[in-house]
């Protein structure tokens, strides 16, 4: 996806891939520690998840406002298959090399942030036994990234500025915690980090797979939608203005 | 109503219709789906309104944001009303046609994203029984619509950006949940769309018919108080500055 | 205060008035019925004022944003008396006519404005008996007002944009309700709508005066505190860029 | 750090202390007051804490907003330290005599905050008895404050508006509030402020010093991050342009 903010000229792989592994690793410390936060602090679990759902909203919306000049701040594996994907018909998405390094960054940052998230919590880092795979949630999971992927195509194809993209993103997962069954995971590298916490925010590896999977086909859904509706508009007949 | 951000061109009205449609559907989709959640696991009915309200919010604020480049984004039949009778006078409002077609998709998507809901958290669709028809409601649906009309007329003709406008639309709704004793329906698809779920968010059809009523005169009086405030410029006035 | 926003060029008093009148009316309408909502519906006092907090930072937000081309969305008698004094300078500011005008519709609007959500939600209008006055709340008041007067001169003399300070001012508000003991009327008019209703967001008429001198105070220490900060600025050097 | 907006010109150094005294004593005021708040309206800890965020959230956004432009807002001695040391290469940090004279404005402005609040609460102004230092909660206020830190190195250094900073510091508080054990204290004036207050937000002066230690390793942490994403951006470089 692009950004049509001050950016820093063209970065260094390594620059890129260390800003995914960190921006993917804090988004998940917001998650998972706001959630043990949530679950110690409060007793209804609409307000833990209300707690979690703030935290989230404005932690993702940060991290996307800064680190997108370094990487794109994609912090999510079907972000970042959409945009090799989509972006390659005008050499502005990523390369086939740099996707694999983006790829095992976010998930290997997403597991260190889930770990630091239980450290600060002096909680030990356990695999989560909470079973969360239904129908239901795996409908949950196909609509929220479905969404997401089409929002962050739609605003970045009608090139919205930085500032919009991160406080939407964060917004419309603050929203999608709470219309989605599921709480609304939507990102395959954050299903992954959340396996390593046994606490509010954590998903047992047997719900892990079918989230990934509803991930992945919601992910095509939101690609096919964003070619359907942002189609018209190529990315470089915009950058040519 | 206008936008001033970068827009699709000239859309095709096929688009602008599946835009209404999706776009009116899952703003129907977090409100209720949000809903369900919220009387899940809350206990307060505070509390309950408040995570829907939120969640509200912030959804719609970003469904403005995504559609309003490919259909303005109206997902409500007063507000096509509106954009029908005052922006014919400068030829940027719909056409007769259009209006129509916007009518249909609003409605048809508010009544999908309602099943929806209902199917992401495993509820049957069934007609909702909540009774929410009273005189103080009736004014209540009157002073929220006619808010809302003149908040949209005002905004677009004082040339806000989309951003700007997207979130202060999700702001309004969300104060509107709690000023009015209606919770601010403020939407006659959004209406209809909520009969089809016996859940937080439902309403009976019985009350549904009085609320649409109101909601046709609070627009009629929006659209009368944004021609008192904001008549004095016209759209293509300002465009030619 | 100043607008760099796209304003309706000269404005005729009767609107100025007519927009000073609604938007202090639907400000307080917003305070007083999320006020009566928060009552009914939670049973936690924190959780009624948050609910209360959040719906009146949205809601102030979008009013100032509305309104602010047409009477640059004083709603506040302290805000048109420090535009009145301060701003007599450049003549950018109001006329003793114009002033005197602006502080009947603030507080009609305001008194009106109660009423209405009185009626929206079928609770008769009668005099407030909530005693508030205490020397804690009085240094309350004062601290309130005279923060807000701060960041409205600072705001306006730094030219942030319209949007900016809508969101600004509402977010000043929504954190006052928090961290001062009287949750900050800040507002002469406001407080004169708020004797009322006998409501959760009410005050008794024996509280109103000293809330009201106060305020005053606050507006004054404010101001001094808006030039030594912000004097270096004229608006017209500002204007004339 | 830099300021894109409007700026008064060159400022003299007597009014860009009275704004940090001012700006970091009204943080403290909105931390400590809001939480004497909470805690007397609300039962449920989690609900108190997230009172607390969301004031401070939005209070802090505000302050930045007011004040950057007369003295950049530091407000916080380590993001001062991190001026002082990464801005000297192009002479638009401050200077060893300023830096010390914000060092102090910012703590006396934190005591008299904390004081200022308990007045306004009719609560004595007595040292905190609350004990937070545990390991966990070291380690929290080192992830904090780094991350603290790095966020205003990024987004000064990619030149991101005024507001957006505001609005993106104040988020990056109100999300740590949740997402570390500490409840992120983050700022050294801050702490000892909160000492002065046997409150909600209070800390037992053995605690302060831990936290402020752990403070002063973050915000190198931070520095450090800073540089490795940043560096390749100059100031002097981007005022060029």
């Amino acid at each position: 996806m692009t950004v049509d903010a001050p950016t820093l000229a063209r970065q260094p792989l390594w620059r890129r891939a260390l800003a995914e592994f960190l921006g993917s690793g804090l988004l998940v410390t917001v998650v998972v520690g706001s959630g043990i936060a949530a679950q110690r602090l409060s007793t209804d679990a609409g307000l833990q998840l209300l707690e979690n759902a703030i935290a989230t909203a404005l932690g993702l919306g940060v991290l996307i406002l800064l680190f997108a000049p370094v990487s794109e701040a994609h912090f999510n594996p079907v972000v970042s298959l959409a945009d090799y994907t989509l972006g390659r018909r005008d050499r502005a998405g990523l390369t086939a090399p740099a996707l694999v390094v983006y790829l095992v960054a976010q998930v290997a940052g997403a597991i260190c942030g889930s770990i630091l998230a239980n450290t600060m919590f002096a909680t030990p880092t356990t695999i989560s036994t909470t079973d969360r795979a239904t129908l239901a949630t795996f409908l949950a999971e196909i609509v929220a990234t479905a969404g997401l992927v089409l929002l962050i195509i739609g605003l970045s194809r009608t090139r919205r500025s930085v500032p919009a993209i991160a406080t939407a993103v964060g917004a419309y997962i603050g929203a999608a915690y709470w219309f989605t069954s599921s709480t609304s995971f939507a990102n395959p590298a954050v299903t992954i980090g959340r396996i390593f916490t046994d606490t509010f925010a954590g998903i047992a590896p047997s719900s892990a797979l079918p989230f990934i999977a509803a991930q992945l086909i919601g992910a095509a859904i939101g690609a096919g939608l964003g070619i359907l509706f942002f189609s018209a508009v190529s990315r470089t007949a915009i950058r040519k203005k």
